[in-house]
């Protein structure tokens, strides 16, 4: 598990980390927490997804002002997967421990696709807004499919 | 309200405005995400309070990184106080809307004093980052006190 949390620690820039303790006394405080982040960084993806998907009109500094803030916020629901939090008030599935490295890969293809985003939505031009938003909603499923209970 | 919603658009560095319908579908929304954010929000606070305090090793560093992530977070949680979403699974009192221009006061002092943390953080230099983090501690505080009930 340490390595997951030296990776987001080192993802949000981090010259080095504390232990998870440090950040979390209880494992229920890093469900709270994980589950936070995913809240808000679901809330700023939604707002660019009204845009790629023409609920909204398009409105390119909202979009890149949302697309920064997910490319932010994604490097922080990780820390919350801390050992001893596979139970109680989540969803998360026992594979995200059991198969750690594919789960950690998953984590790295959202970054990487949000982080597209990010670059995508700093050109304001709207087809590559959608083509990039695309991409990243996939990972978003791809990962809950595999690791998030119904 | 539109006003609110405004100041923390702009805040978060848009330069226009959606309105609220386009971020929160319905008051439960808005409800779940202002409270995620908060939620982050002290989590990062925290990771800096706990060297402020003494309670984990100073690291530069990290102190650096959380700080700044909470100045990104402090511009988040207002725009989720919404009309409408007064009751429900909240704390928040009812003079957040009777008193809507003490309330968005509050909200500016505290972004203004985590603002200064992150300069602090910047310094490198503990003493420093101890004051500002005791004077937003107070901003917080002071706001929890007069708009969440108990």
């Amino acid at each position: 598990m340490n390595r997951l949390v030296l990776a987001a620690a080192a993802a949000v820039g981090f010259a080095t980390a504390l232990p998870v303790a440090a950040q979390f006394q209880k494992p229920e405080d890093a469900i709270k927490y994980r589950k936070a982040a995913m809240t808000v960084m679901a809330n700023h993806f939604g707002r660019v997804g009204a845009m790629a998907n023409g609920r909204v009109p398009f409105d390119a500094a909202t979009a890149q002002a949302n697309a920064e803030l997910v490319a932010t916020l994604s490097k922080l629901p990780f820390a919350g997967f801390v050992e001893g939090s596979a139970t109680g008030d989540t969803k998360a599935k026992p594979e995200i421990w059991t198969e750690a490295d594919k789960f950690k890969a998953a984590q790295a293809k959202m970054q990487e696709d949000v982080a597209k985003l990010n670059v995508a939505a700093k050109t304001g031009n709207l087809d590559q807004i959608k083509a990039a938003f695309g991409e990243a909603g996939k990972s978003c499923k791809s990962c809950h499919d595999n690791y998030r209970k119904e």
